[in-house]
């Protein structure tokens, strides 16, 4: 038996199917979903409302069939890399700023970097990436990852004026399959330009297609911000980081207070009572034995506040019937906003639109899954959404299956429970299905409204019509048993008929 | 904007969601598991019949309820760990012997340390691993991971007679719930048993329970083996690490037919020719445009023999069925074993039972999913079998919603394309696919024939006693007809009849 060390590199390099890297389809599609929450999230973090620029090429090389290569490149004006970090935030797995609890749309700090390898894996190309943070000078490299070394391999710098832009260029080579690919790569665009529709993307696509989604809105929400960990959700060895951390900047019940969120003096008091160590001691001197029993004593405390939702950017009922509105134009819809919840210290908010009808939706129910902003396309079936759809019985919602409906689910969260690296789906956690739930009832029961009014409206058009043509023939009837020569005025009784159509059509 | 790198052990003790560790249920299921085939894997790899120990027990700690404190414990009788490997081989991410083209229940080299990290996150308390390879002196360490570094930190060190025990023994504490846990943990011990019918496994319940799995066979299929790996198999990174460690013990002819399986003399000819590279040049010395080009033609060459199925261990028909025996005892049992295939150069082969009735199946379809003998018991739904299931037309094969079918699917591979870290379900390449829908309809066919044969066997008993029962009256009616006295000797025909009847029986 022989036995080994890989570097982080090697092993995502080797297991990319685990980043969702699995077949040149699917890769291409990550390669520019990767890209372009990479540079969003630069801008967003910044309060620059993003203006991204991506495009996908032909690469001007033998291969006549698909798959074959094609140059991805993503350009954004967010606030731009340092050029300290630059090669290392490409060229180096787990190397990122994204570590941090803060909602954004990265979340493992491997995404562009798995792009990287996996362009270099299938083609051996080098790939570009250039920053300014200045807006006066640009830089950048022309660079390869070491994979048994973990590092970049920079093999030319460019340097040169900005003339005013500012922000991050990233171009990579991989194999792909635009054929295939095409479609989910426009519904990628589209769903995240309904999810942020204050961004404008401008795509070029390998036939020269250009798809241009401007900004329907100049509001963003305010920028997510890093928050304090909860104490549910730190465990010992987080709580043994944060005491090294805080070196000796006080005593034990000063680190518990400005450490973490939602615990005050009395909680603190409180808390160290129940183990008896005093407040006053050194955190760096606690016993093993101690850390254990100050974890087992916030894990069983009952009073905490729930976790602190200010880090969260939620949409908004606005913004996000904007950007329905824009993709789907709708005939009816409805927005569903639920308040912050937690789950094992993490807070999370659930944001719900249900729209009915319009050109786009067909019969039966479309779900539309957002998180932090992004649209997420692939494995829905084991998605916690859908698990709540086929748990609820939408026959009582007056909806049938010829209905063309659309679902629009975003969670937003410091930190999303996905399943896999890919970020495909999220979790089955109860409290997410709960908040799902709660927010599609709310919304459904407002479509049930609209979907009676609807019908009754139907009704009585129908109706109406029948009288409308009766009417006539019922007053030529009427006056000849009565012996009357001519039938009665009906005539002013149809328009009566129809505008009270008219009126539940304008109510409506 | 702030950036960091952080370790491999940092990584996945933060995302431990990714590699299965989501819940205290899940997670004390995952750490059996994760034991439990890390040390069937260091038996069957040195050929040895696998006799295992497995214990849970409730840590004597405070809780009373669930989720609480377990003692996971597994010993095997494998060939062990040398003393310089053993603390990594716990204690560090990345480190292992899996990193290998061989068949092997484990693939990333990730399990176990994450069941260290988890119980050293959950519970604070070390891990303790024993090892002896000579039979002679046992060695142990209780070791802790510095997540932040990414290595073992040995807290005590043990040493002593090992007493004829030849293997690896490892215990973990871990925050799990038993109660939830347990149906999954048992089923999982039991179609492990079904998957390897050689192995002998001893468990041994939190509440005393005792179970145990005798080996039904000493036959065991051959070890797999570690292969060169097929050129359809390898990308430009491979290929440079291949000629980085070849180093100079030959030209690049040598190389291609040393480092590859499948490539001979007359391929390497063919293939150097058509990029114009003499096979005499040192591999070593080769441009980038030449790499290049030289795995651009290795991509298009359309000659290659399919990849060597050597290193493939499959069960085999009778090891097979002599595990769904024993598990399910069913009424009727089929076997379809398909010869190996391949896809994207990496060999596999399947194997599918299905069983019918028989004391353990329940009416409809349970599957059973088997990868290099692995029983897979979560996130079913996602699973290439249920897709090929879905669509199959099951009424074709007479298999109606009342019948008790049990179909057991098992994959090999040196490369299970896994879709998660925590190897939950294999995602749906072609190429599987079509092997498993081939393999179940050859076995669906002779489940057809049986399940005709027992409609028919069905219908004439029910003649049979039709007919034993108006047989008389018949008699006496035909006797009345004819003014006979007595009705003819008609009680022969009744056992006729019934034989009839067991006969059929028999041949089912």
């Amino acid at each position: 038996m022989s036995f080994e060390e890989i570097t982080p590199s090697e092993f995502f390099y080797r297991n990319r199917d685990l980043a969702g890297f699995t077949n040149p389809t699917r890769s291409l599609y990550f390669t520019v979903r990767e890209l372009v929450e990479n540079s969003l999230d630069s801008c967003e973090s910044k309060g620059i409302k993003p203006e991204l620029f991506v495009s996908i090429a032909i690469d001007g090389s033998e291969q006549q069939e698909e798959p074959r290569f094609y140059d991805v490149m993503v350009q954004d004006n967010g606030g731009g890399i340092p050029r300290r970090h630059l090669a290392d935030a490409f060229g180096r797995v787990f190397y990122g700023s994204k570590f941090k609890l803060k909602q954004s749309r990265g979340m493992f700090g491997l995404g562009v970097t798995m792009a990287v390898l996996y362009g270099q894996a299938t083609t051996n190309r080098p790939a570009f990436v250039a920053s300014s943070v200045s807006g006066q000078r640009y830089y950048g490299y022309q660079l390869k990852i070491d994979v048994e070394k973990n590092r970049p391999v920079i093999l030319r710098k460019f340097e040169g004026r900005a003339v005013g832009w500012r922000g991050t260029l990233v171009a990579v080579t991989v194999l792909g399959d635009y054929q295939r690919a095409e479609s989910k790569i426009i519904s990628y665009l589209e769903q995240t330009a309904m999810a942020a529709p204050y961004v404008t993307m401008i795509f070029r696509g390998p036939r020269g297609e250009d798809l241009r989604f401007h900004r329907v809105t100049d509001f963003m929400p305010k920028p997510p911000h890093e928050i304090l960990p909860h104490p549910l959700g730190v465990d010992i060895e987080m709580l043994k980081k944060m005491i090294r951390a805080w070196k000796d900047r006080g005593d034990l019940a000063h680190f518990l207070t400005r450490s973490f969120q939602r615990v005050g003096g009395k909680t603190v008091q409180k808390l160290l009572e129940r183990i008896d160590i005093p407040g006053s001691m050194e955190p760096g001197k606690l016993s093993e034995d101690q850390l254990q029993g100050l974890m087992s004593a916030i894990k069983s405390y009952e009073y905490f506040l729930p976790p602190d939702p200010s880090g969260l950017s939620p949409l908004g009922a606005d913004l996000l019937e904007a950007g329905v509105r824009r993709m789907l134009n709708p005939e009816f819809l409805t927005i569903s906003v639920r308040k912050p919840s937690a789950y094992g210290g993490h807070p999370f908010t659930v944001e719900v639109a249900v729209a009915y009808g319009g050109p786009r939706l067909k019969p039966g129910i479309t779900v539309f899954r957002l998180a932090n902003r992004i649209p997420l396309l692939y494995d829905e079936s084991s998605d916690v959404t859908w698990k709540v759809l086929n748990n609820m019985d939408l026959s009582g919602y007056r909806i049938r299956s010829e209905h063309p409906i659309g679902v629009i689910v975003h969670i937003c969260s410091t930190r999303v429970p996905y399943k896999t690296v890919g970020k495909e789906y999220i979790a089955d956690r109860p409290e997410i299905e709960r908040e799902i739930r709660l927010a599609l009832r709310d919304a459904f029961r407002r479509l049930r409204v609209y979907l009676s009014r609807k019908e009754t409206m139907a009704y009585r058009k129908k109706r109406a019509s029948t009288y409308s043509k009766y009417l006539p023939l019922i007053a030529k009837f009427a006056a000849g048993l009565v012996g009357a020569k001519k039938p009665p005025p009906y005539e002013d009784l149809i328009p009566t008929l129809e505008r009270e159509v008219l009126l539940v059509e304008e109510a409506a």
